[in-house]
């Protein structure tokens, strides 16, 4: 087999076999595959697309360049629980990670969670678990798996050994505008996932101004190829499309939303957020087979948070990270923007609402910048809301003058004479048709 | 300028400017533009297309990455005559670049002629060259602006100096699936031709099934691309599109052609290499309005041949190459394929031709392969002709036992026994439309 010959059937619209693509991706891996070949590859594949048998045959062959978390644990007793996963494709304020993940591990199944950083407008789920002292996500193999065992979920970060085709992969893409490819994004995804060994995953595919896709439809294709390359990879996956013209909840930052997220695990957090979290926590029990319905999960679920179990779960998890923490985080002295009209509220700028966080230190412009964890916003109105004038719209969290930034922020808000109607939360669900 | 906002554009089917190409391609050269950004541009390219600006600015951009030859000679008195030039686009047996240089040169021209050695079916023009024991194309700069300047022409091989950046490019096309490109294969073409500084280029554009284009469309859509660019470059271009569905001309080797170059110098080698490269001269004589008209033009060029003056410029170039040449130069021990039954010729299989003198050593499997100067073939018959049996097809000049050669070359010729009707060999003449 030659690469440019596998590359330019690629190039002409003929199907990979999966031995093609373990080809081109294990010779990537050692460098007899060149990276000027992966990146001709990646944009023939932006143009010509792949089959679900494609895609899968190449998020298989990323997944095997890397190691997997073990199924069997310190105590070498295999578990019987289900390993469960939910991942989002990312968008402003949300934080349902750190719900979901202790929520889950309530229902008697494992979460392997493995997160990032955040870089340019939304945060990362590490980022915002890193505002509570003392939490580490670098947790040794024995320490990572006893965790597992005992509470049922972690929250680590990513290894080097993890997936290293997609990591060097998506390196390139990012430089030669090959990240927009569906199958490719599909792939990156899935290798990741796999590694952790999961049995059941659900995706949280965010449509919307704030959202890496932007229109329904593309968003509605991810969705499906993260499904049926699931499915055909062995990882039996449910994708949730959900609105991303407006933050998920009302806090955007770091600090601010570990604060959201006690709330949350009250199930006293704003209803979107909890309303989403146990959606996608109920798919994934009635996938790996928990309860038997929706409804049955769901009950089960809101049960778990109005007890208390979920946040109790927790406080042991970040114990367990070497986190402290027993009440809300402390943060930036607060201001306030309040609107200076009446009306509804049409559209908030969601791009404005995530750069001025990032400008007040809350995020980051460049991979090694640090994050002051003690700034964010409270964003107190959504898409629909009537507004009085001399009504809050927004909570600033900020250490500096904000003068210039109360006029950012108001602008980011459009308010509209006429009745707006509000946006539902959860647009679609994409089950796998087995 | 960010190259992947550039790749972005291109991908996405906007039109690039020139300054963003020229960035590129320098970053390219300074290594600030990497490999792998290069085949993903290519690859867009490959996709998308380019208009004829970008194709020029490409071009030129190209060019600019190296050094041009010189336009005043040795003698530091500017020339008034143009500088002309031919390429052809590679077919089985052209041989037309050894006639057409020294016949120019009789009209009064400059013809300095940057050539290459073959790789894979077709052969090289330096490498027949080099059949003529002593001879060279490594000239240095002075006795070659001296050999332009007092014999009209020369014929040498490219320096690493002319468009580095379409060398470093090509050896990457040559192995991401990019070399199908007609833009990038204009923009390669038309640089290194502009470093010769010429003013006009006459453009050889072979189509069939020995041909690099394949079909008429392909082939026509090349054609127009070069002649459209070297307008917008300032290299005006004649294309004429000839067929490649059969050998140009009897002698398909390296000392063979040579010596169906003598003939051919004289006018009386096989009529389809004569007349080809009168007419490709006419064009390029008149376009630089050496002639009015083309008939004028090739009343001329047969003259010169007649006369003996194109062979004598010949001898001449080669003398001052170092190559010793009098007559015909000595071949391998010739043995024949003859007909084994009656009927017409429906088809010449050219990659078997091409293919079987690779095998005998007249031809490279590899760039470092040597090659044997005095193997080759001579294809008797063309498609059309009536064949007796027991008719010579195939003159083989071999070293080695030819057992397996002359079936292989037997199967190379498909008779029928129907008429079959010749075919021409100028399919469509392109020009400029100022």
């Amino acid at each position: 087999m030659l690469p440019a010959s596998i590359l330019a059937k690629k190039r002409d619209g003929k199907e990979l076999s999966e031995a093609e693509i373990q080809f081109l991706v294990q010779g990537f891996v050692q460098h007899s595959v060149a990276d000027y070949q992966m990146t001709a590859f990646a944009m023939a594949v932006f143009f010509r697309g792949m089959t679900a048998a494609e895609t899968a045959a190449l998020t298989l062959a990323m997944l095997d360049s890397g190691v997997r978390l073990p199924r069997d644990h310190h105590s070498h007793v295999q578990s019987d629980r289900p390993r469960v996963d939910k991942h989002s494709t990312g968008g402003l304020g949300d934080k349902v990670s750190l719900i979901l993940a202790p929520l889950l591990a309530c229902h008697d199944v494992l979460v392997p969670m493995v997160s990032g950083r955040g870089l340019g407008l939304t945060g990362g789920t590490l980022d915002k678990l890193e505002s509570i002292p003392g939490f580490t996500f670098q947790l040794d193999d024995n320490r990572r798996d006893r965790q597992l065992d005992s509470i049922g979920c972690f929250i680590i970060g990513a290894s080097d050994q993890i997936a290293p085709a997609d990591r060097r992969l998506y390196a390139l893409r990012d430089v030669t505008a090959t990240v927009e490819s569906i199958p490719l994004i599909t792939a990156s995804i899935l290798s990741k996932k796999l590694a952790a060994s999961l049995d059941h995953l659900v995706m949280d595919v965010k449509v919307g101004s704030a959202a890496f896709m932007k229109d329904r439809q593309q968003a509605t294709a991810l969705a499906d190829s993260l499904v049926k390359t699931g499915a055909k990879a062995g990882l039996p996956t449910t994708a949730l499309l959900t609105d991303m013209d407006q933050p998920l909840g009302m806090a955007v930052g770091n600090a601010v939303e570990v604060n959201e997220t006690l709330e949350c695990l009250e199930g006293t957090g704003p209803h979107e957020v909890n309303e989403l979290t146990v959606q996608l926590c109920a798919h994934a029990l009635v996938d790996c087979k928990r309860y038997k319905t929706l409804t049955e999960a769901r009950d089960a679920l809101w049960e778990s948070l109005r007890s208390g179990a979920a946040k109790e779960r927790f406080f042991k998890m970040i114990a367990a990270q070497g986190g402290s923490i027993s009440g809300p985080l402390p943060l930036a002295p607060a201001s306030e923007v309040v609107a200076q009209d009446s009306g509804f509220v049409e559209s908030l700028d969601c791009e404005r609402l995530g750069r001025s966080v990032v400008e007040m230190g809350g995020g980051r412009r460049k991979a090694e910048d640090s994050i002051d964890p003690e700034v964010g916003l409270e964003v107190l109105v959504r898409i629909g809301d009537k507004i009085d004038r001399g009504q809050p719209l927004i909570k600033i969290y900020n250490k500096n003058n904000a003068a210039n930034l109360t006029s950012e922020l108001r602008n980011a808000i459009t308010l509209t004479p006429e009745p707006v109607a509000p946006r539902p939360l959860i647009i679609d669900t994409i089950v796998h048709e087995s």
